[in-house]
């Protein structure tokens, strides 16, 4: 362990397609690229949260080769835009940004965020985000662990062990999406948290545990930094990309590895992964209905609406998604938030390329 | 009777808001000017329709001032566009335009139509009405009943009596909208039709029979011929106009007058009244669903749509009307269909003109 506080790094994950986000996030502006609960995209907001920890000279952002002009203009000049010639999940994503650090920053602290979640307390976050580079500092691969408000059944979840100093403790184990009994379970443990996607580690550390678990990505890697790296261009990073394996970091390196602890988050964290959930940030309106935009709502009930242009006017329904946003209006029961993606993929299908 | 065949005139009554469409049908281009079952406005189709009967010369469109000018460039200069000051129910409208008739043809037939209906059976159509304008150069005021295929409780009701000759009937009594188990024992008798707002007369018999049952009109309109009918200009139709009653030809005179015969029409006629009677006419897609433009249905049932531009995608609703047209959207349980204009006097109570 350094005396000297290393300098960090913030790498944002914004790869996403958000296709649950449908018609307002669309293949050419996705879910990061859009402002879900406020006034800046969720991109934007993702960087000024990290700010302080990492500011724009040290914000890398990962997304794929199509989006990186749409992500640059929004993110402006500050922060480096890397796009990837194909998606292969986070560890590919992870290598490759740790491997580009080490050029030229070997001992530089990493830390790891998704670009399209909300967070309500923000210097609550930087807190645990602080806590999750000190243990980085100490060797450690580490993850902020969500404190659970409900059995979710969609995320994974991190058990806690022995306390490992600084309100910190080992990870004892990494759970995959649990049934319903067994996240109550969880959840009135005390002991397991969400796992939020947010991690922190220094370049030496993740390296080198990717050479121990994933040894055929970290050759890869080697091999293509002996290449040159970022600065061979795009049909070098291609070759090294493309015959890569899609894996997690969480399957391929966090869940093998020795020493990982977890730092106790309770921000407000909120994945946004769907509408109904996005519909918790919109005014209500005595009906149970949220709204975003130009609405009006007669007899009707517990519906969300978003409008981005014009108005959407509701008569004697009740729980319905309603978005009206450019060339496209879904309108969906408000239990099948989680298939609008559905929709996307049937889109895709037909050859609707206007629509996507 | 004159042995000649005299000259026929359509006058078409063009006023109405049409707001149970909304929002397809505005106030600047409201139901008549749109083109809901197929490819022309209904005014237009209402044109073709009696063409045969009244060429362009002789086709006289009422509608409100503030239309004159979108229904004129609808139908281009062959018709005479005529701008109400204001609305005042049919008769005053009918009034108005028998007596500005008689200036050049006192002894013309006299053809009056609703804008904005859907007709199949286009020659059938054209036969009733030649039938109602034989009924006309006898003397009668004619009326075309439609054949009820229901018991529906929204439209009024002529009775038939004796025969007149050529197929027709007089009419024994015009019935106001009956409750449901009335209008199932007018439609088990046979001997009543459904009053379709559809009449024929000569110019002279409607004029006698206005100075009978409502002589405070035709004492205005006699009035106004005097200073020169529409020739003295807007502010004298204003004055004419603004202080008569509001009442419709059926009441103020059909009611009342005795010469009054029906003929059989049986021509798919459809007063359009809602999205649900303009549904018929779009496609079905194997689901129950109707559609009019670009639509995607997944797991969505029973549902009407309708896109102008642009796509509208439902996903595990049913029984809605979804419509998609300019600056608004409209969602509505189907049930509901004709309370849309509920809609449009709220926007106008909340001064979203722009909506309307």
């Amino acid at each position: 362990m350094d005396e000297k506080v290393r300098a960090t790094y913030a790498v944002v994950l914004a790869g996403g397609r958000g296709e649950r986000f449908w018609p307002k996030s669309r293949a050419a502006r996705p879910k990061q690229l859009q402002a879900l609960t406020g006034g800046r995209t969720m991109i934007e907001e993702t960087l000024a949260r990290v700010e302080p920890l990492a500011p724009p000279p040290r914000q890398w952002i990962v997304t794929s080769a199509d989006l990186a002009g749409a992500v640059g203009s929004v993110v402006g000049p500050g922060p480096r835009v890397i796009g990837e010639p194909l998606g292969r999940n986070t560890a590919p994503a992870i290598a490759m940004a740790a491997s580009e650090i080490a050029r030229s920053d070997p001992e530089a602290v990493m830390l790891v965020l998704p670009s399209d979640h909300h967070i309500r307390d923000v210097p609550g976050f930087r807190s645990a985000l602080g806590r999750a580079a000190e243990l980085a500092e100490r060797g450690y691969l580490a993850t902020i662990g969500i404190r659970p408000d409900r059995p979710e059944t969609g995320y994974g979840y991190v058990e806690r062990g022995e306390a490992v100093g600084g309100g910190c403790f080992a990870v004892k184990s990494f759970r995959e999406k649990p049934d319903r009994e067994t996240a109550q379970g969880f959840v009135a443990s005390g002991r397991f948290y969400w796992n939020g996607g947010i991690f922190a580690w220094s370049v030496p550390v993740i390296l080198d545990n990717l050479r121990k678990h994933m040894p055929a990505l970290h050759r890869a890697t080697m091999d293509w930094q002996g290449r040159g790296g970022l600065a061979a261009g795009p049909e070098a990073f291609g070759e090294y990309f493309q015959p890569l394996e899609g894996i997690s970091i969480d399957y391929g390196v966090m869940e093998k590895a020795d020493r990982v602890a977890v730092v106790e988050g309770d921000f407000g964290w909120d994945d946004l992964g769907s509408w109904e959930a996005a519909a918790r940030y919109y005014r209500e309106d005595g009906s149970g209905n949220r709204l975003s935009g130009r609405a009006l709502s007669l007899d009707s009930s517990n519906s969300i609406v978003v409008s981005d242009q014009g108005l959407v006017a509701l008569l004697g329904v009740e729980d319905l998604i309603v978005v009206r946003s450019g060339n496209a209006v879904l309108v969906c029961r408000r239990d099948r938030a989680q298939d609008v993606r559905r929709v996307v993929e049937e889109l895709g299908r037909a050859g609707e390329k206007e629509f996507i």
